[in-house]
């Protein structure tokens, strides 16, 4: 088996983005030692960036490694990868629109996935893209007890399935995936996914059996355009604690 | 259209406190990347100061813009403003007695805009302001399903005139709005109505459908008191804390 | 009037000391900008000392100030004083076996100040000290609608009345005080009431109507005997965290 | 009595993992001021290696003492060992299959051992080896009223009897103890123990009376694999924090 050929040099700019995006993670609490962030290669929308198999907070450019969308890396020497990149090959491969993917086991969003009673909802207008409804993937209904890992295509195709045309998916017993046209976008989402997440959780306690005035879908929908816009000084924000600490 | 006319010029001490206070609402986890806070021009009292659109910790001296009522900034070439600073105009002008107001969307006052059933009450004397009451501005009810900013003079009206005559109203699926005589007042409020907000969702908790032994208004009105001077150590902490990083 | 005399000089490392618990005790999140923490004089037992009205993170050696019983400063050219102090001398005035006090609002406590429901209880062996019972002092009992502050010697008298022989109580709406024979001791008991009260809101809402299963009188009893000393290690590394911080 | 033998010198490599061990439980919140992590000899299976008596965030390689199973230590002039050493001693004695033990007080694990209404159960993959249950040791079953500690080895033995082939076990109102074939996995249950109940609290308020869609044991079982392998990325990235934070 030949790997396969690489979509082409890559603005090292935005390679040290990627890696960026990474160390925002962790230092949000988005990710732990676990998790991961990547994005499509930026003029072969068939390939795509990550880095190696790393806890997101040690991250630099030079572990970025690019694959095809069965995550084969395009670099035969590629050093170990995730064992859930499929996670992101086969969302690239259902849905052109997305840009890029971060999967992250962030707490306060875990509990959604464990029980249907409380789906997640928008508790303000920062996570307006969860008012389109949030889907949940429960590995065991297609392929039975397993390690819980999207490990292979086949699993990747079914979660990407679940996704459908959603931005989020939330991972039964596992976690989730925020996806976004844009590296900043998908960012932002896992960031205000787990901060509404937290939000909701004191919401419910307060109201009881009572509903919450959450964002409707119409109101879902035209707050994600700030979102879109305004909403880039968060990762302006970011961006520069990174570059501060880590020089690039 | 010509830029309103300059309230003339503020001393440099109260610009950087204005700064400052950005970076303390930031510190103390009541504004993220998004959030803002300005004060009445000290001479002129139909002007106010407040940065451009900018995350609150990264504020400096340099970033303090103008502005009139109408929230158009006195200087033509002025940078991009927030979205929302309308909010600020409309209260400025709706309440001579304000002198400063923080907008956030800090995390655990954002419930108590989502239902009614457990309205925001004081839970100790640093929290004594809120005894008064908090209204809640729901921007659908008079404008529909909207993006949810309050982003011109229309809806800053609509949500001053639910303010009235008090210090403090919450955003349905939003935030909040903390009001004050001072800068000093206005963050030490935004703070304490946070910290009160997490205590009190801890005491529901404890209390179940009992009600808490929460401050009278009566004694609300008196711990008030003594805020206003002996709280200023608050403040005092604060500034010295962004000084010794900021290094003004 | 004539200031009271000193109770004569006291050994620098223990002014230390004392400066160092204020900065502990904000360090461990028990105190913000308010709260204060005090010893008895060492050879004289009318006599306290105390910072003057400083945030407990800025506290220093030179911030103490010494109180008589009356709170009173020896020094008539003393700083201005916390306007609580009157719980400290009056604690003293009450209970010769204590020696030191912290006051302080951590946010955990305060609910089980605004609610009988549910009682403090000891979590686990090092919160044993909490078995004995835990008083709540509601100020409004005996002195109706004020600025809930213990500001003079009759107020403080009745925080001590409800105090009794117990190490620490609740003040309702406002805070709590936590005492020991010892600085230390005083210290261990109000940040491991703070950590407690944490850990039992969690347990609450686990166990639901169910009864807790805490350390029983008895078992508080024994258990807060190895707390006196083996537990002095956390005064050690609290103790070294500021020293490297602060040089004292 | 004279001291038991030693088991031969050890590689200071692994020293100094084990006291990085100590560090990082403290900075992941598992311990604070008390709890303590050893490891069996890697050459003497009656032998095993634990720092004396001090807070986690200041053990040093130099600090490590070696100990026989009856927790003597084998250096006549060792300094003071941990009083509940005993804990360790009689779980390597009975289960030779562990390499490493934690003792921690680890705050939201507490909760679980004050109530049998909710058992711990795996809320994601990462926790997959709770799924094999959690027992809880009752310490007044058997002794009575006591000073809650395992300060001999007949309580220790009685404690190693309760977690008998598990790999964790909670200690009714004190703390929980988890252990690993390595010092690696020891470590990384103990953090994942504790990160598994704050989101099994949550999960719980999210689902009512619900029951929880955890991982089934089977799933347990498949998902600890790639814990053992993969997951020492966590080892990896929390061994550099604490090597760029003390030198070793």
């Amino acid at each position: 088996m030949t790997a396969p050929t690489s979509g082409g040099p890559v603005d090292p700019a935005l390679i040290a983005d990627l890696a960026a995006a990474a160390r925002i993670l962790a230092a949000r609490g988005v990710v732990d030692a676990f998790g991961h962030v990547s994005m499509r290669h930026p003029t072969a929308p068939e390939r795509y960036l990550m880095s190696r198999a790393l806890a997101p907070a040690r991250v630099t450019p030079a572990d970025i490694v690019e694959y095809d969308l069965n995550s084969d890396a395009c670099n035969p020497n590629a050093p170990k990868g995730f064992l859930e990149r499929f996670i992101h090959g086969e969302i690239y491969r259902a849905r052109p629109d997305i840009g890029a993917v971060v999967h992250s086991h962030s707490p306060s969003v875990i509990p959604f996935g464990l029980t249907s009673r409380r789906p997640i909802q928008a508790m303000f207008h920062n996570a307006a893209f969860l008012a389109k409804g949030v889907p949940v993937f429960d590995i065991s209904e297609r392929f039975g007890a397993t390690d819980m890992l999207v490990c292979d295509c086949t699993k990747g195709v079914a979660l990407a399935e679940t996704l459908a045309d959603k931005d989020i998916a939330l991972m039964r017993a596992h976690g989730s995936v925020a996806c976004g046209p844009t590296l900043e976008s998908a960012v932002f989402r896992a960031v205000y996914t787990e901060v509404n997440a937290r939000i909701q959780h004191w919401s419910h306690a307060l109201a009881g059996e009572d509903s919450l005035a959450a964002l409707s879908p119409e109101e879902g929908a035209l707050a994600d355009v700030p979102n879109q816009t305004a909403g880039l000084r968060a990762w302006d924000l970011w961006r520069e604690e990174i570059r501060a600490e880590a020089g690039w």
